[in-house]
């Protein structure tokens, strides 16, 4: 059964008229097509008895139409794009409607109220996520291309980062992505993050023109997007020799890395996934530097449903992609995470990125 | 008297308990604090006879209070954020909150609802959108030193793609980019875009990894983060001679660009302004290639209120920042766009990019 069956067999099943998804995430995921409408609109029409129909802005009609099978109609910026989406489906009766509640916004959702009188919504969020929760294996393989450019990067960063100490945090992010363009990624799957020192005891940090100290950690965090997958994986080096306690809050927060990536199976829980990381963090001495959960799943997105340690919990099972990533921050000290994107196998998990974790001194 | 002050009035004025805002660039226009929640939450709450609170990830609570001169407080993965931010206002009668519809999603009402029985919604978009419409003499000082960097971004672009024949689109983003990085440009405004002959004939083209063709036109649309504020603006160039055909269109479009700015003064509408480029375009017999609006309005946001030629007019006024934009594409063939945005003064309008509109040829 095709995705887009699967969904219309859901409208059916809870009578539901149609869909209006604007996730252009979504839409890729269950098209092939990919676009950013950014404030223009992008919605995908499944019915539970006929063909879907895709709505675009006009400029991306005919692209769109070498992506599926079904109608595709647009708009120009002149047009009320609701009144046309309501013409084109004149003669059906439409009293409830799917969309996301994870992206559709209000102007949206009055947008739709406005041409579908006393319209409903429904929430497929829920579904969507459940679809792209399991990773087919096509998608695993890209998710390992998307880690071995992760691998690059960590390669390319690391060598530039020690071959000047007059470099930046911003100069190592720079070369970095120029690297990965001149390589075919047009995108990289978030803000390159590159920490000197204490600076990386803000999990959030932003890179500054501020020069890498030396016999300091050096945090990287990066990420690329290829082929519609993102990768996502941190490592934290040493430029010089680090000193005893950045090794000792190092090799802890490796251990919880290492604990909670061996404990990932099908059956266990995201809940006990975060614990035995927690565990570890928090025997040490250091649990109230772990401030943020263990992990996040990854696909399409780099941040997507399930959360590992969040506030739902959830059974893992195979082919499930989430990353594993506890750190230790503490302010005005030193900052250290280590994260891996892993996918779930038969009895176990398989990293998405190769690179050492070892604590490498450069 | 204060923008939340000013927020804080027409609450008042309009019987509305508290605003909650989540668009980081708002929150950021209101009180200096940038931060990007990603799936989390971010919310202003701005009441009109109290001072504002301000509600983060708990990450984020020690750098918001740098920033703002009230209260802020967080929550922890592991915590319902709703339930908390209702706890927080225990006391307070909460029945219409004021929202952004434009940036607001579903879940995130259903939230707000969860917590708040038989709540209403305001939508706060119309009163920020018109706030923010009229830059300040501080914020124009931003967009110009945006404008610059783009310029600086055409210049390096130029110059490195006339360097090599084997070149690719992509390679010329990748050095644009580095450039910027080292130059502390952290983010660009919108996804670098260089485009080689006949394949800028798709308006949303994107870079490939495929080489730059020689006797062709090269189109440039880029812009920088730079403080807070966007730049966006395109150039057409050449490398080599173009032929007379393509000169004829680049000639013809940037008559409509010169046209459609010189026309800019306060008093003159969006319409009027879209249809003097228009209707050169339309005389040379290319308007059915000028396939979007002339313009959108820029500042925090690449694109932002009001759209110059898109389904709503508006009169221009003093302070306002908008592109000019006109393109002409023919498919298989040519694509031109000469893209400058500029801000409105007592009696015109000045370019905030200064690179030459003459057609370069490298």
């Amino acid at each position: 059964m095709t995705k887009l069956q699967k969904i219309a067999n859901f409208l059916a099943d809870n009578a539901i008229d149609m869909t209006f998804l604007t996730n252009p995430t979504t839409v890729n995921y269950l098209t092939g097509f990919s676009m950013d409408p950014h404030e223009r609109i992008l919605g995908l029409m499944i019915f539970p008895d006929q063909a879907p129909v895709l709505f675009t802005p006009e400029l991306e009609v005919e692209k769109a139409k070498s992506f599926v099978d079904f109608d595709v109609f647009g708009y120009v910026d002149s047009e009320n794009p609701w009144q046309k989406i309501k013409s084109s489906l004149a003669r059906r009766k439409v009293s409830k409607i799917a969309v996301e509640y994870d992206h559709l916004i209000l102007s949206k959702s009055a947008g739709l109220k406005s041409v579908f009188d006393n319209v409903e919504f429904a929430d497929l969020t829920p579904l969507i996520n459940q679809m792209r929760l399991i990773k087919s294996p096509d998608e695993i393989q890209k998710m390992i291309v998307a880690g071995d450019f992760a691998d690059k990067c960590f390669d390319i960063g690391f060598n530039f980062a020690a071959s000047d100490p007059n470099l930046t945090e911003m100069d190592i992010v720079a070369k970095i992505e120029f690297e990965m363009k001149r390589q075919g990624i047009s995108e990289m799957s978030f803000e390159t993050m590159v920490l000197s020192g204490a600076r990386a005891a803000n999990p959030h940090g932003i890179p500054e023109a501020i020069k890498i100290q030396q016999n300091k950690l050096l945090l990287f965090d990066l990420g690329v997007m290829s082929d519609g997958y993102a990768s996502d994986a941190t490592r934290t080096i040493s430029i010089g020799q680090p000193t005893d306690f950045d090794r000792k809050i190092y090799e802890i927060t490796r251990e919880a890395q290492a604990a909670a990536f061996n404990f990932v199976k099908p059956g266990v829980t995201a809940f006990e996934v975060d614990k035995v990381a927690r565990d570890v963090i928090t025997k040490a001495g250091y649990g109230d530097y772990f401030t943020h959960r263990t992990g996040h799943g990854i696909g399409m997105d780099v941040h997507e449903f399930p959360s590992i340690g969040g506030s739902e919990d959830i059974t893992i099972e195979k082919g499930m992609c989430f990353s594993i990533e506890p750190g230790i921050y503490i302010p005005e000290k030193v900052g250290v995470r280590i994260e891996d994107c892993l996918y779930v196998t038969d009895n176990g998990a398989e990293s998405l990125t190769k690179t050492s974790k070892d604590l490498l001194v450069f």
